[in-house]
This record gives structure tokens, sequence and C-alpha cells, in this order.
């Protein structure tokens, strides 16, 4: 992996011993000057203690470190939980020299099993001694659950005359879905900003990536994506231009780690974008699109690798929205399957065939009723997902 | 099988060829009198051809026939499918010698690939001639797809002094949720009754049957459910208890059936009981119940025998019901498995892998908010359901 930095940003990443397997479970974020900061939390009812603090806490707008374990949620763990991921926070307030109400949490595992605290309070004082400009990759695999590969990927650009870096790693790979789909997600960035412009980007470009995608339609208890920038570029916003510029960079990061969640996700052999067009509204389109990338009959003929196209009308005419199966036209990647509602018979069924061999494509539902718009990015059901799903806890 | 038989009905089901494994597929129901009839169909916006017809034609609250085929759903087929969904009962109207309206079809297969009716007319007379009393068990094989047994089941009472008897037959066993959750169903009854009670009775019991199952949470294009009755029982009804008792008697048999096609479910290997209570009302605990009982997590943990609650919890908590985890009990089967939001540790967690480990349970989720309830029948989720949906057309 090529040295990733942002300037005036320091991580690590170290085995505690919270996972049971010796590898990393223990990651910091810090940052030499206290940065202006902006978060996005889980939707669902059934909250972590990290994020219960962590949601409070970045209310200030300020942070300066973010520490981090895998391997646990800290979910469901009632007073405990939260006594723990204060305490968490405390520990490497402490060695940092920082004020602990600077410091976020964020963790990620099995649910309703007490945090470690042992191994967390006896890693803490090394994973702070640890944190270098270059220890990205390293905060990257400590933050892993099922994940395969760490994922890390940063984004230059220019405003006010100077360049600036945005930074971002994140971790998937189950209980996704686009609602606030990230799990755990972190952003760094050296330009100058106020935590009210973060706060604004960072929603805009959540809901154009993290919250687009689908691996099998549950939600986490413990998402979180956090961004942060210190200034330390001197790279300054100061036209809508330069506004634009940022939320491109910080799009392009949001984006690319999307993908590459979807990519890793558990069991998963091939991204597909599903696209609705002609919809009444672009909100039918995305209720369509939901439905279609959720359906575990399209999932499994996705990963088969059949040209199922009745599947994937079947699950559009499920959605609720009144559309009529004989004008829709459908094409995977350029190849027409489907004409007003009718198949197009075996020569397209075998040039759709060799699109679904792919690692990635397209799908592109056309309803025929309207101008609306919506995409999702979706990926195969495997028998893996099962595998990995079925032995989580064992 | 025992011989099941319904007073003035006769059955067959024949290999027509619509299947390339020469399994039966083309099945027939005859009553000898014409029968007042009642029909509920899938809620799907994209509906299959012998559905639009057969809706359209039960209208009239009667019919003396219903002609079926499996290996093709007639779905997505455009004007020749209606075309042909008509053929298919003129068909058989003629070799019955009734009149071609009171006969319905009824598809269920691969979606868009246009019917062989070559297959179809040939057959046909020789599934005239083959109709008897006794052979719903043939009829119960002719509409079998991935279903590997034949879910034919009967219920006797009592009513005016007299007898009668509903028969049942249905298939699955996968894109199935609780939305007109059927497939195909059959019923016949030699019971005295108008149209507009069976009318009433069919959609009393289908609510609280096969649209309180889910396997994979996808509709089909195709659901049927056909109550005919014949009167030839002379059993008729003249009281509210006498009402009761046929309700009775038709809900025995679409509960059995509904659990019959679950634990027929594609790779099933568990059916589980999902039941919320203290929910804030019926209709929340009713969606909360939807969406554990949806969830893949949920479902493939059911599968690893893993009585990983926090996944339930989390399902619970995504369901957009404003919810408390920290007052949440849950029990499999009896055993409590968490108080107020907390797992009750290791000895409860090896009592409950106990109940994990039978084919049938129950999983109770009490919300400790009010006095709401309801239920909702699953299973598990396991590597056979994707080899087999996977690989469905090949």
């Amino acid at each position: 992996m090529e040295s990733i930095t942002c300037m005036g940003f320091k991580a690590a990443g170290v085995a505690a011993g919270v996972k049971k397997n010796g590898n990393k479970d223990l990651g910091l974020i810090f940052s030499e000057d206290p940065a202006a900061a902006a978060g996005v939390f889980t939707k669902n009812r059934v909250q972590a203690a990290p994020v219960l603090l962590s949601r409070e806490r970045v209310r200030s707008g300020r942070c300066q470190a973010v520490i981090v374990n895998s391997g646990n949620a800290n979910c469901c763990t009632g007073e405990q939980g939260l006594a723990d991921a204060r305490r968490m926070a405390s520990l490497a307030a402490k060695e940092l020299a920082v004020d602990e109400d600077m410091v976020l949490v964020a963790s990620t595992g099995v649910i309703g099993q007490p945090l470690p605290m042992d191994a967390v309070e006896s890693a803490t004082p090394g994973l702070a001694r640890a944190v270098r400009a270059e220890g990205f990759p390293d905060f990257a695999e400590a933050i892993m659950t099922t994940d395969t590969v760490p994922k890390l990927v940063s984004e230059r650009s220019r405003v006010g005359g100077k360049d600036f870096t945005v930074v971002g790693m994140a971790k998937g790979s189950g209980m996704i879905r686009p609602d606030m789909a990230t799990l755990l997600c972190f952003l760094c960035t050296d330009i100058v900003a106020e935590p009210d412009l973060l706060r604004e980007a960072l929603t805009e470009s959540v809901d154009r990536s993290l919250n687009r995608i689908t691996i099998d339609g549950d939600t986490s208890t413990n998402d979180t994506a956090i961004l942060m920038a210190n200034g330390r570029s001197g790279a300054s916003i100061t036209s809508p231009e330069e506004r634009a510029a940022f939320q491109v960079a910080l799009d392009t990061v949001l984006l690319t780690l999307a993908r590459l969640l979807v990519k890793d996700g558990e069991g998963v052999t091939k991204l597909v974008d599903i696209i609705i067009k002609g919809a009444p509204s672009d909100s039918d389109a995305r209720t369509i699109a939901d439905t279609v990338a959720h359906s575990n009959l399209v999932k499994t003929a996705l990963f088969g690798e059949d040209a199922n196209w009745g599947r994937i009308l079947a699950a559009a005419g499920r959605a609720g929205i009144d559309i009529d199966p004989n004008v829709v036209d459908m094409f995977f990647d350029d190849v027409k399957m489907v004409a007003e509602g009718t198949g197009l018979g075996e020569a397209a069924e075998a040039e759709a065939t060799k699109v679904l061999k792919k690692p990635e494509f397209e799908i592109t539902v056309d309803l025929g009723l309207g101008d609306g718009e919506a995409s999702v990015i979706t990926c195969d059901f495997s028998v893996d997902y099962v595998k990995i799903n079925a032995d989580y806890r064992s």
C-alpha cells in the first residue's frame, strides 16, 4: 500500500487482544492541532454505547482524536458499556495529553458482550506511542472485522491557491444497507473548514455514497462516519467554486470507499449498479432501486450469472409503486434484454450472460413512465455469505 | 399419503412436458356441479397472464374447474401470454364439457418464457380423462416447482347437523413473503356457501396464515389462492357459530399448509415463530416481526444455530418503530436470553443453543412498551437456498 498521509494527522493500529485471533483490533487517529469535526451515525433505534457518546461529543464541532476497537461492538451492554466507552476515550486522552471531551470513540464487532477493558487499558499507552504520519494503513487494518482487505483512499485537490488532502478509511462488510450504511468510516483533511461546513459536506457526500450501497439489507447498531479538518494545509475555502472543489474531493473519497466496501462485502463476487430510469419521480425510482438491490432472488441470480430478468421485474413490481410491465425496457450494460416487458430471446440472453460474467456491471431498468432516476450499488449473494454469517460467532 | 377426498370433486395431475425433467406439471380440479368460488391474488404490480384472467373470471363468484401448470409462469409474456392462458382454460372446458368462463387458470415456474402450448394442448384430453375423486395427490404433485414434497391437507367439521370437508393443496417454496405469500393454493369444500361468504372467509384465513409466512422476502407474480364450494355435503351454515366452525376448518387447513410451505422452503432446515410482544400497537409489532423475520443476518444465524440475540435486537431496531433496547426481554422458547437489553450470560446461552438445535421453535421479543402483539413464521437461510436460486434456470 502506498504511503498515504495528511498534514498534521497521525495514526496507529495495534493488536490489543480484543479479537481472539491476534489481529490488529485497536486504532487511533490523532490530530496535532484541535480539528473541526462532524459526524453521521446509525439510524437504528438500538445504538451502541460509543455511538451515544460520540454523537453527543461531536456536537461541539471539535475533536482531536478518535479511538476505535474492532472485535466487540460494545452494544447492548447497558450502563457498563457507556462507562467503558468513556473510559476508552479517557485512556487515549491521558496518553495524548488532550481534553477527554476532544476524543471520539467507535467500536465494531459482536453485539451483547462486555468490552474486554483489561485488553484496551494495557494496549492504549503503546497505541498512543505508535502514532505516526504513515500510520493510516495500520489504523485501516485495526478496524477490520470480516473485511478481507483494509480500505484506505486519498484525494488531493486545491482551494485558495493551496493543495489539500482528504484521506478516508472504512470497514464493512455485512449489516449494510442504504440507511447510513457505513459501519465505520473516518475521514481526515488538512483543509481549513468550520464544523457547519463539514457537517453539510459530510451529509451530502454520505447521501451520494455510503447511503447508496447495500450488501445484505441489515443496518448496524454501530454505524459511524467522522470527518476531521485540522486546517494544517492552510487551504481555505473562499468561493462557491472552492466549496464545490472540496465537495468533489470528499465525494470521490467516499464513493471510492463505498465501492470498496461493496466489493469486499461478505462473500461478494460481483458489484452491480442498479439504475432505475423513467420512473414517475426520483423518489419512486429510489424505492424501486432499493427493492431490486435487496431482493435475495435477484442477488442469488447474480451469483449464478443467470440473466433472470423476470426476477428483476418481479422485484420492481413489489416495490409498491404503480408500474406498467408492458412498457419496461431492461439492459445489462449496453445489452438490451427486455423490450416493452417481453424478453428479447436467446441471442440477447447469450450477450447478457457475457455481461454477467464480469466482476462489475450495470443493470438498467427503464420504466417508461416519467423522468425519475436513481441508482443503488449492490452485490451478488453467495454461498459464502451464508457460511460467513452462520459461523460468525463460533 | 392417505386417500383424501371431498364430495363431488375430482382431480388429476400428469406430465405434459412443460418441465424438462419429465415430472408431473399439469393439474386439474373439477367439480361435478358448478361451485361457488373466491380468489385472492398477488399484490405484485407485475402479474402473470393467468392471474389477470382468473382474477377477472372469479368475480362472477362461480367456477367449475381449475387448470394449473408448473414449470412456466406465463408471466411477462405479453398478449401471447394472455391468449395462451385463455386457450388453456378453453381446452379444459371443452374436455370437461363446461362453459369456458367457469374454468380458472394458474401457472408457476420461470418468468419470461412463452408457455409451451403444444405440450399443454396434447396433454389436456388425457388430463381430463384422468380426473378422479382420489386424484388430489396427483394434482398436488403437478403444481410443485422447487418444492421437495407435495402439500395436501384436509379437515372435517360439522354444520347444520352434517359433516363437511375442506381440502387444501399448495406449492411453495421460494419468492415468499407475507404479502399474499401463497404462490399457489387451491381449496375445495363440499359445504354449502355463497361466494360472498367464501370471499370473506378466504380473506380472513389468508391473513392469518399465508400472509404470516416468509421464506425469502420476495413476492411472486403468480400468487393465487382459490376456494371452491360445491355444496355436495348438504352441510349448510345457519348460525354465527356454524359460520365460525367453517372459518376454523378453513383456518386449520390454511395454517397447516402455511407451515408446510415454510418447512419445505428452499434450503430450509428450521421453522421459527417470531413473536413480538409489548409493542406500542399490534401494527408496530407486525412491522417489527416482519423486519426480524426477513433479516438475512438473523436467518443465517438461525442456520448456524447461533443464539446471536444481538442481531435480532439490531433488526428490531431498524424497523422504524421507536423502541427502547434497555427494556427489551428475549426468549428462545422458554429460555430467557436477554433481560432489559442485556444478555444473561453463558448459562442462558447454552440453554438457548439447545433450543436452536430443534427443527421448530419460537423466538419471543418482549419490547416492554405496550400491549401490541404479532407473530410471523420464518425459517433459516442456508447455503442450499443460495445454491438452489443461483442455479434455478440452468
